[in-house]
């Protein structure tokens, strides 16, 4: 017995068609015409669009930071992501100093553990690096089903690495199958441009962005792009914002580099005035990389056409703006560094995305789903509709309007970034593996059905990578 | 009653999956597992690959120049398409001076019409400008199905049309919803140069390289593209073989521009070297491009690879060695430009490309059917595996070698410029509109089955274009 | 018996230090300190700079234009240039279509001989190309001293040759010691726009500009040093105006190759908002090509100081407002192309060059006066103070101030562009081979002491160039 | 009573002329000619070339290196380099850790008191920054006459520092009127790629350059001018040697930032195929940056052409192929680095420049002498031939030929890396301040005469630098 949805329109990476979707079990069975089997329950989806679940690739659930913790875990963060439409997390398992890799994942597969409303991979964020560290990379990949790894550039004195690290890591991720994915700001820099504002009494807000300025960014993601390419290994840039770094990815790419990288939707939507807004407002947008001036917008929205980014992520890492935003009153620098965004995403870009003839239905899919599929090994059991894939899907509505507002938004936040924009259209039934676990906004499945992926190590195209 | 191929591995430009595919009529019903219905014929097709059927779309069939006329017609010219794997060729219709438009077309449908085992459709080349072939222009659009246009900025006093018919025309179709190929290569350069080797005794095949140098491809790609800004309309290069054109086409994307480029077989594996060879036989590669010193391959794979270019047709233009070339034994000027390959693009692509790693099946798709549909107004009937696309497939077989020989082709020229190469992979069965017309690199129909297709406009992002 | 400029600072090229010239007949005889000779005339110029004689690359006097005649000629256009500083000018003489160059260069002398204030010389502009003017450049450089020809990529119809006639000239040019100046411009796309818009009714002088675009500057700049590269030749591109042309030059000089250009003050100081000025106003900045955008002032002023451009000229081709401007009263495209400026080019760039810190005295040298001798031959009897040079010099005095009004200008003219423009520095005497013919803004001389300059031919670096 | 040099031609950075040069005690007093006055010394120099006295703004005398001392002294080095034309050299005295800048700068003046047959100057090379040194670059840069401070980006644990001081470093830079010149190469990686090498067994001089690759250069020269850019500093890069690096100057100097770069003979005319010379010839060219492919060397030639290098200089570090570098027979990372060159610079760019038609002589005397005086607050003292200029003065035969061998040099080193390279011309003559020191390769004042050159503060262009 399986299910046939009846009367939408599929859309993948490449396709958008009419015709009835079949689940059986976990996975799709067939699609086209005349499917149904007997005994099979049919859901009508007349005008709906069918969507591949949306997969985030970067999201920070129960994160401690410092004396405090995000807002959201994984409860609360992946029932947000489902409501959402995302079907499908990658969240940052991070090795403290000290740690052992397989400290840092069992760390986080308790968090996990449980609790989670979508499927869950783990990336591994590396802050202390030797060569103990570089022999568990390969197991990670091989026995944890972690081929996603993450360093830091910036974050100096916590989790920033040095050079030499960083291009040791590349080195060992290229010979086991693993993609690393790094945060591009020259650390040592912000660390100088923070003092300095600090002592000069510049402790408002808006002093954010100028001691992150994008130069920093593009400086640390072009000189990531030249040690994976000393290193003979791909790359992915998490969080690119600017021009300059857009500048940096581009000429790797033309070179034939295997370099790829991700926006958020808030370098898409939102711009650096934000940081000016009444008060203490602008510690919302406290994020790293910062939110950049309004030009660079056009130059991420048209690099999403090109295919120069692959990925919109979230970097969903939530702390409430009482009581933890606040602790940055007296001085920028103590304000803790993110917002939350992973229920946002898919009706944000599907508004300002493809309502406003930025992106068409496929390069929809592509960012939201797809790609990260392909780059983090879950592809094609994730991010398409095809025989034998997940039953992963969002039936969208698109007809639905409605405005975004944290009153409605399931997020364990106090605060959305995106307060008041419209969002054009909705998921009114999402699948998980074959189950309807979300119908009209409300959740069908009370408790927590998503299960952890164990995902491929990372294909490159000379090892006759296929997809 | 249907046809359900079993057993093979589907391929679409984002997919790779095991599935039935369920033909019924002219489209495919469904894909997936458990289609069969009764009554439906069972093909096994294990260790298939299954493409959607192939799309060149440049070809010149049964062409006059001057004299003489291309030694391939429709009919053998189509059904050496097809054996190849290729079910549907875009073919220039060529307007004469003097010639309307609707003349031009009638008269190319006339050398079609009941000659094709392929689907067809016709470009129109403009070779003369002026008010009345702009309103034309319209016409063929909406009324005609033919949305898509040449220019040639070379051939001076036979084709090439100046810089203001250029912009007038790429203005016109900007508006009519049509696309402008373009021919680019600077006609009054070629001539000069054409006319100081001829002067200076040089008459042999291998000046003809000389006499087309890459710059005068490069300047003419960059000017064209200042025009179809200038005009506000898309851009569709044909045949671009060198770096110098590669660099303008990336330069116009990077800036948002709906620039898209073609090259072909003969661009990405042979070089300037042939022009060389000894006695005559260079002339069997004087085609226009000419070819290129080796070092442009690559850059050209690497933009396959970056989505630079976006099509790999043939520019089938076939004269016999015997007869035809050998009309410019005294002076290379007078060889006829132009030589065959609609027959091996879809094995050398896959062999060269596919097979070497250079490309992944997904993006063997891509180049070969997808985007040629989606450029010129056939998708998704064409140009993809899905439920209600026409059933052109392409059962690949991947484990069978042969090598590659004028004496086993079909093509009706007497010499292939790709004669010694290998070919691994072979067309088994091939589907046009649900009818098997090949089996085993033998006709199954023995009377042309292809239909005319009436295209649809072109669709630009502003506009909304989805797909 | 000379004269001893005492107490001044000399300023070359390279150099600025205080130290006495002496001038013994038409030359420099000697620089430095206790260089008086027994009865030399000792001239006192303390707080002075002292320049080398302004050299103007680029002026139209006495020109036919259509039924009307540019307002200055030699007399009243070098008189002009006198006063402003400038004490050698290079005018252009046209070959009108069926011409020889030969004719047209005696037309030219006619026009000047005996009327110049400051020495001449004759650029020879080709409006019809073909064997016997090939062969007549050779005579040109070497019998008659005119190593440098214009040929216009603009005025379809009238003054534009194609891209074949310009391939020959550069390759002619490259062979016999001769520079090719270019004046690029798409005049076929130019045509078309002008009468589309004219279609369109839009005829008042605010579409001059938009007739003109930077896009049609950019594109035949880059093509013409396509031309130039393929015939090895070099190649000087006149008024620049525009950062898509600078970027066009920039790559071209970056690969070594032998490209130089000029832009104009008008260029550099006004910008298009001009031609939306109240009433037909407009009309008196309807050049070609056109003022741009505000911000590609910034681009030329870096590119002055990166080196990328060679020099400031004026394109001082004048028609007055009254009755000649006035004829396109109707029909934007009727009104004569062209705008004064021979007199107040070197108090501009002084001013919002040197004054405004974009400039260095060196630059300012450099710019107005030595570049250009040592691109067009004069080099070094021109565009330098150096023992042996013919002592044309310019005392400035930095301390005067004063406002530019047609009123107190000597162009003869109804209006200047500069109206109301500051003018920082003075030159209170000038020295025209030896002998001083201004004084205090005053001439000295009634008659015109002017002599035609008979100049050598273009060296290149591969020939050898030594300077 | 003065010195008059008759006969000659006098060549600057801008002029070539023939002219007499007087000289009047330590200055030059006139030039051209009737300038004799009663009692001067008339010196025939017919058939010669004068030049400004060269100027090497990078040596390294009696610099230690871990036990050992580079082979010249400030004797040897400078009688070396005077005998090769150069008449200033700058030296970088270095502060080690823990040291004060006076003490690093006071030890410096001992080495170098009372030994130097040139004039010199001294760059401090900052190893240690914090507070108390940024308040010293300010005292050194207005008591001490040193206005320039190197930072080493290379050298991990020895001189290298990190992201932050070099930005402070800048900043102070930038206000005090200092220029930071910076030693670029990616010290962590390089520090890895040794270990790397070493571990793998990989101890031959040939391993040398692939431990420290062009990306290394071009990554940490792009590096650096974002540091610039955001300190608001100017920025010299020394021994600049690949493709890469000079792309990111380029770039930098088209934006309109005061970005400057040197280069050295070796990386001129020498490429990495000379470290697979037999056994254990390659330590001799264990220099950092070490030799390049030689594709780089066109790049560097044609930057020098269009002035996207400033200078010319030698990097002179000696060290004695006999007992010093033979330190590193086992272990090439035990190799002093460094190679001698002070004495052959001039005669070589003059040589395979001048001669062979890549530079003229003027691009010969910028590259030699006057910008290297004009970046480093000796023009126009130094680095020309004006009235009032230092009569530092190269008497140039050039029709003398020879060859390099370090029989005939005057360096203090068993080795020259140029052994067997032909000279064209010679310093026939060479004074310092007025006095002949030099003739026919012989001293003519057996005592040092050099003395230390307190130099002036860099200015900037914003700051109205005139020259």
């Amino acid at each position: 017995m399986g299910i046939v949805l009846n009367g939408g329109t599929v859309v993948t990476a490449a396709d958008v068609y009419q015709a009835d979707v079949r689940i059986e079990g976990e996975r799709i069975a067939a699609l086209g015409r005349e499917i149904k089997q007997p005994g099979d329950q049919v859901i009508k989806v007349d005008g709906c669009l069918i969507f591949p679940g949306g997969i985030d690739p970067h999201t920070h659930f129960d994160l401690p930071a410092g004396d405090i913790t995000t807002s959201d875990d994984f409860y609360s963060g992946t029932k947000a992501a489902l409501l959402g439409g995302t079907t499908t997390i990658l969240d940052y398992a991070t090795q403290f100093k000290g740690e052992s890799l397989q400290t840092g994942l069992e760390n986080w597969h308790k968090k996990a553990d449980g609790k989670c409303f979508v499927d869950y991979g783990f990336h591994m964020a590396i802050t202390d690096w030797n060569d103990t560290i570089a022999q568990e990379m390969t197991t990670m990949v091989h026995q944890e089903g972690v081929p996603s790894f993450k360093l830091y550039m910036a974050y100096k004195n916590v989790l920033q690495v040095d050079d030499g690290s960083l291009l040791q890591a590349l080195r060992q991720a290229g010979k086991c199958g693993a993609l690393v994915c790094v945060h591009c700001e020259n650390g040592d820099v912000v660390y100088d441009l923070v003092q300095k504002a600090c002592q000069e009494g510049k402790t408002a807000p808006r002093n954010h962005p100028l001691t992150r300025p994008p130069e920093v960014e593009a400086e640390a993601t072009s000189r990531v792009i030249t040690l994976a390419q000393l290193a003979d290994a791909p790359l992915y840039i998490v969080h690119l914002t600017c021009s300059g770094a857009l500048e940096a990815v581009t000429k790797a790419k033309l070179q034939g580099r295997e370099v790829y990288a991700e926006t958020c939707p808030q370098y898409l939507l939102l711009d650096d005035s934000y940081y000016s807004s009444e008060g203490f407002n602008g510690a919302k947008y406290v994020i790293s990389p910062p939110l950049r001036p309004a030009q660079n917008q056009a130059a991420l929205w048209s690099a999403l056409q090109t295919g120069i980014l692959e990925t919109v992520a979230t970097d969903h890492c939530a702390f409430n703006y009482k009581g933890q935003k606040e602790l940055g009153l007296e001085d920028f620098s103590k304000i803790p560094n993110g917002a939350p965004g992973v229920e946002t995403r898919m009706g944000l870009l599907y508004t300002y995305g493809v309502q406003s003839g930025k992106l068409n239905l496929n390069e929809f899919v592509v960012l939201t789903s797809t790609n990260a599929a392909k780059l983090f090994g879950l592809f094609p059991r994730k991010g398409t509709i095809a025989p034998g894939s997940d039953a992963d899907l969002v039936v969208w509505d698109p007809s639905i309007s409605s405005e975004i507002s944290v009153e409605r938004l399931h997020q364990d936040v106090d605060y959305t970034p995106f307060e008041g924009f419209k969002q054009q259209g909705k998921a009114i039934r999402i699948f998980l593996r074959g189950r309807q676990v979300c119908r009209d906004g409300q959740l069908t499945q009370e408790l927590p059905a998503g299960k952890y992926l164990f995902r491929n190590p990372f294909l490159r195209r000379k090892d006759g990578k296929n997809v």
